[in-house]
Formats: structure tokens, C-alpha cells, sequence
């Protein structure tokens, strides 16, 4: 008995897994954190509708979710002034990513990047075989034109590029990647990732037309709409592109009280718009904290705060490390020089009081740690 | 602009859906089915124990699930006298079958599966390029040793066997497939579907060594625990191969809810033995109306039953139409002679009720249109 005989590609992936959730953590120190504000989640939770909506549908969870999230579908052109044909419902931007992957990559394709990007767009590109090449952030940002040029050099297939993005929480406005789509190479798809765009200041997010074929956006329900846990994400596409998704996906995936609650949550317009608020006040006050310890924290236009440790990577993961001890968790960024700093998500007063007991000692013993 | 570069596989493959969803069909006809008993669905619903869980969890639906679904897991390797190194949780069993294809199924590679078995699985090799060969079913049940006989002559990397199957309900003693592991080829992967096997008599699963590297089996909460619309499955195997998963599944893919939910059902084994019971007398309800109307319910250890109408497909399928057309959604087999059948789900007395009404002018129509 030999077991099963893998693909080739498969037998070559290693075991790894694109981060350590903050409940294997938990696990392992024996005891919750205080504070939970490194997974970028967002901590002021979903609209009070989009919750009474999910309980409501908890109890008719015994019915599969409907295979074409019509009604969400729907709403979700509604709010983009878009046709349904040019969006598709998937199991989070996730999900979405290794469909799209899917659908492009080949072995031994190019796929290009940001050095130090998102960690789970590497993860799906590898897992189907991608060539991945990646580009240095400049001045702590993705930088869309040596991406699209490097795309160029290497006939890649795909080109992730997040505004704003993530780990730096660094925002490109809308004009400037617009201006931009014509140097997208012929065969490129430009993979933009909103994940975080409605953090961002008014016109972050570009105007493209619908049916340009050289772009699909993503948006999601885990940030901004708090509703991380329930796995609701959507890509915007010309309708062709939308189609390919059917080829593949897992129709009857989604969630059905997810699906009801995504929907009551885009509805509530008015609790988006406190959450915003209470993100920027969130950052404010990290900003704050940071600077009353020395430390410099990065412009942001999302639901974290990239802070600069002043050192290396090393002396920043000693601090996580010893906020960590402390019962905060956070993380950060995986590639030099980025990973000079934390990354810490806009939490509640109580977090944030418990970030601002824990720094001043995690960062000494770090400093001492580092000598 | 072209467009993205689809990968040559991706370019073959037809934009089908292996099913068309109930709320569709509902948008379709204009008005809702007063009986939703064509999806397998298990209209008992989960305990409300789970549906507890889940609503608590909705509140906390900010913070991703757990992506180890550790206390899930564990719960369930207690429940099966297996470690928790040998259960992977994932999103449903098409979800998991989706993973699972995608690890051994290379294009060109052979799977085995019955001709009219479960078309999700079939959706899922044809998406990652295998080649599959079908076997008969014989006596309207899946043929496990023609399978396996099949799997060895075309050197197959996964042989598909449903027990209790579906669509005809038909199921095996567990002993009789234990005493047939000994056929299945070195080198094929036997993927044992047991996603009703809660409903069947006692002795129906086979007692197989969990680190026996033949077999992977599939359990789900969406029949029995009632809960389809969550997308909670499970794998029992051998630790090597849950270990494989984790190279290329959604990590963070869980609904946290549904993660609850399965977890408060596991629990309330009361509420399953109730919903078995339940289920068998609806049977029993399925069968007598069936005899009502001159036609013979074919045995069952699911919950669903599969009608005999007594004619050729095209029988079936108008019996089919005329149930939809008055408000009964029911589904039927796809392949010649089980399509013979339509099946009916085990409804609430008000869903057979419903029923009842409906089938006498149906069948008559139907009769008369094949003259």
C-alpha cells in the first residue's frame, strides 16, 4: 500500500500554511489574547441588520445557499451600476483568488507581484504551478509601474496589485491606476484587489469601465463590513471573465446565512459610514501611541497601522514577540525593509488601552533583546 | 484587448452547472414551491442546539474561523475513535472532493465512478483535466466490485463509490465492502461517500484501519445534522493524506458560524436519532403514496426515495414537470434505466401532503402526453 499517487505538482508544494490563526496561538500560549487586532479583522463587527439577518437564516440553514447569490449578486451591481453578468459571489476574496489563479495559470506561467504582497495570492500561484516574479515595494508601497513593466518582461499572465494595500496600508488615488491601464501588457489581466478600498479616501478606488478585459477588482464583506468569519467576497469583471468563474467554482459554496447577511449588510449605509469613522479614530490614536514611543506610524488607508519599529526585522519581530507576550497580537510584514515594522489593526478603545500598556515594555526588552 | 489567456484546459471546458438550484427554478415559475423536496435537503432542520450556536456566532462573525477548525476536529476524531491528524474539515463534501481531485488528478489521469453517481465529483475531475470512465450501476445500485475491476484495468487514481448512494438510495453492508479493499488496485485511492450513511441500518459503514492508505471517506453535516446550507464536510484518512489538503486548500475558508453549528450538532445526538426517525417514516409516507398511484418506491437508506413511474426517462421527466408545475420541486436520475425514477425527498408531513395532491394529475398527465 503505497497510498495515493499525487500529481507531480502537488508532490512538490510543501505543507505550508499562509499564517497561524490567532486561535493556534491562543492554543499554544494556554490563554486568550486581551487584544486581537493583527489578522486585519474588523473589530467593530457587521451592521446590527447583517447579524439579525444571519441568526434569521440560521434556522433555515437545512436549505442550501441559492447557487447564484441572485439577490446579493444583484444589490452588489445595484451598488456599483454595474449588470449582475459583471459580478460574481464567491467563498471570500480567497476563494475568489484560487478560482482565478485557477482559471489563468498554467504550469511554469509567469504571475507577478509585489515582493512582500499578500501572502495568499502566492500561496494559490504556487499551488497551480505559477512562476511568481516580484517586484520591491518603493517607498513602502506597490509600485503599478514597475509591475506592469516587469508583467511586460515577463509575459505574465496575471498582476496583483492592492489599492490600498496590505501590509503597508500605503493608497494609490483611482486617477493615477486609471491613467495607468494602458501600459497593462496584451494577455495581462490586472488583478486588482479592493479588499480595503472603503477605508480609503473618496476616489481611491479608479474608474474602469465594466467591460475593459484587462482588469478584475475584488471587493469583500471581511473588512470593512466586519464580516470576516463569514466568507463573502466579489469580483467585478467584464461579463466573460465573470462567465469563466461558473467553469469551476464550487456552485452551491456559499453560505446561505452569510449570503443574507453580506445583503443586509450592503444595505446599511449609515453603519459603514460610522465604521469608517471609527477605523480613522482608531488609527489616529495608534498614530498616537506609536509617536508618545518614539516610533513613526505609516500614512494608512485601511483598518491597520503600519508602525515603524526604527530598526530591522529583527528588533520588529522582538516587539511582536513581546506584545504578544502581553496578550496583544498583531503581526507583520514578511520582506525587508518592510518588515522594520508592525502591523496593527484598528481595535476597540479597550485594545487600544491594552496595546498602549504593552508597548513601552515590549519595545525595551526588544531594544535590550537586540544589543 | 483579448483578454485574459484562460489556460488551455480551462479554454475546453463548458460552462455547466451540475445543478440547478431550487430558488432558480422559483424565479423561473414566479412563485415559491410549496415543497422543497428535490435537493436532498433534510427539511427536519439541525438541532436547535446548533442553530443556538450559530446565531451566538453570528455576533462574533468579525474574526475569521479557526483555520485549523481545531475544536471541530477534535470532536469529531472522538466521535469516530480517530485522531485528529486523520480528519481534515472543509467546505462541504463537494468542497473537500474539489481539494481532493485537485491532489491526485492530473490531466489525462483515469478516475472511475458509476454512470448517473453523483455529478459534483464528476464536475470536479472533468475541471481538473481526468478522464473518466463510468460503470454501470447493477440492480439499480453503484457496482463496487466492477468498479474496482474497472479501476484496475484503466489504472485509475481514484475509484467514486457512494454508500448509501445517491440518486437510487440503494446501500451496501459495511462488511461487504471491507472484504473487497483487498481489490483495490496499488496505486487507486477509494473514495468512500457516506454523506447519508447517518440515515442507513447499523453496520453500513465498513470498519476500516483509519491509516488504511486506500480508502478516504467523506461525511457531511448537511444531510442527517440538517445543516446543507452551511458547507460543513469532513474526510476520515490516513494522516499523510489529511497532512496533503493543507498544501492547497482554502485555509481560511470556513464560515465561523457553521463551524459552531457543526460542532453543537455533533453533540445532540438526541436530536439525530429524532431526525433518522423521522426521516424513515417519511420514507415509509413516500413509499405508501407511491403505491397509492400504482407505482413501487425502491428501497432506501437515505432521505430520499426514488419512484419507479413505471415508463422510460421521458416518463419520469414529465412526472418531473408536472410535480414542478404544481409547486412539488423533486429532482430525478440522469442516466437510462435508473432516470425511470424520480426522487423524492423525506418532506415534512405538509411537504407529502403536498405531494399526495399533486401526483395522481401529474402521473396522468404525464401518461397522457407519452401516448
Amino acid at each position: 500500500m503505497t497510498g495515493p499517487r499525487y500529481t507531480p505538482l502537488v508532490a512538490s508544494l510543501p505543507e505550508t500554511v499562509p499564517f497561524v490563526g490567532p486561535e493556534t496561538q491562543e492554543r499554544e500560549r494556554g490563554t486568550p489574547f486581551r487584544a486581537r487586532i493583527g489578522a486585519n479583522e474588523n473589530v467593530f463587527g457587521p451592521s446590527p441588520r447583517a447579524i439579525e439577518a444571519m441568526q434569521r437564516e440560521s434556522a433555515e440553514i437545512w436549505k442550501y445557499g441559492d447557487s447564484t447569490s441572485y439577490e446579493l449578486r444583484h444589490a452588489i451591481a445595484a451598488e456599483h451600476g454595474v449588470a449582475p453578468e459583471n459580478v460574481m459571489v464567491g467563498e471570500g476574496i480567497d476563494g475568489l483568488l484560487g478560482y482565478l489563479v485557477r482559471l489563468v495559470v498554467a504550469q511554469g506561467d509567469a504571475v507577478v507581484t509585489s515582493d512582500g504582497a499578500y501572502p495568499t495570492f502566492n500561496y494559490h500561484v504556487a499551488g497551480f504551478g505559477g512562476v511568481l516574479h516580484k517586484v520591491p515595494y518603493k517607498d513602502d508601497a506597490e509600485d503599478l509601474p514597475a509591475l506592469l513593466s516587469k508583467a511586460a518582461e515577463v509575459d505574465a499572465k496575471l498582476v496583483y496589485f492592492a489599492n490600498p494595500d496590505n501590509p503597508m496600508g500605503s493608497w494609490k488615488p483611482g486617477a493615477e491606476i486609471a491613467a495607468q491601464l494602458g501600459a497593462v501588457p496584451e494577455g495581462t489581466l490586472l488583478v486588482l484587489d479592493e479588499a480595503y478600498v472603503e477605508f480609503a479616501p473618496e476616489g481611491t478606488a479608479p474608474e474602469i469601465d465594466i467591460e475593459d478585459s484587462r482588469v478584475v477588482r475584488f471587493r469583500t464583506f471581511s473588512k470593512a463590513y466586519g464580516m470576516a468569519g463569514a466568507r463573502v467576497g466579489y469580483a467585478l469583471a467584464a461579463a466573460p471573465l465573470i462567465r469563466a468563474f461558473d467553469k469551476i467554482r464550487n456552485h452551491f459554496g456559499m453560505n446561505r446565512a452569510a449570503q443574507a447577511g453580506a445583503l443586509a449588510g450592503l444595505q446599511d449605509r449609515e453603519w459603514l459610514e460610522q465604521t469608517v469613522e471609527k477605523v480613522a479614530a482608531a488609527r489616529g490614536r495608534i498614530a498616537a501611541i506609536a509617536q508618545a514611543n518614539g516610533l513613526s506610524a505609516l500614512p494608512s488607508a485601511t483598518n491597520f497601522v503600519a508602525v515603524d519599529c526604527g530598526g530591522d526585522g529583527t528588533l520588529a519581530k522582538a516587539v511582536l514577540a513581546g506584545l504578544g507576550a502581553r496578550g496583544v497580537f498583531v503581526r507583520m510584514p514578511f520582506v525587508a525593509p518592510q518588515n522594520r515594522c508592525i502591523r496593527i489593526g484598528a481595535g476597540t478603545e479597550s485594545d487600544l488601552d491594552a496595546l498602549e500598556e504593552a508597548l513601552p515594555a515590549a519595545l525595551a526588552e526588544a531594544r535590550e533583546s537586540a544589543v
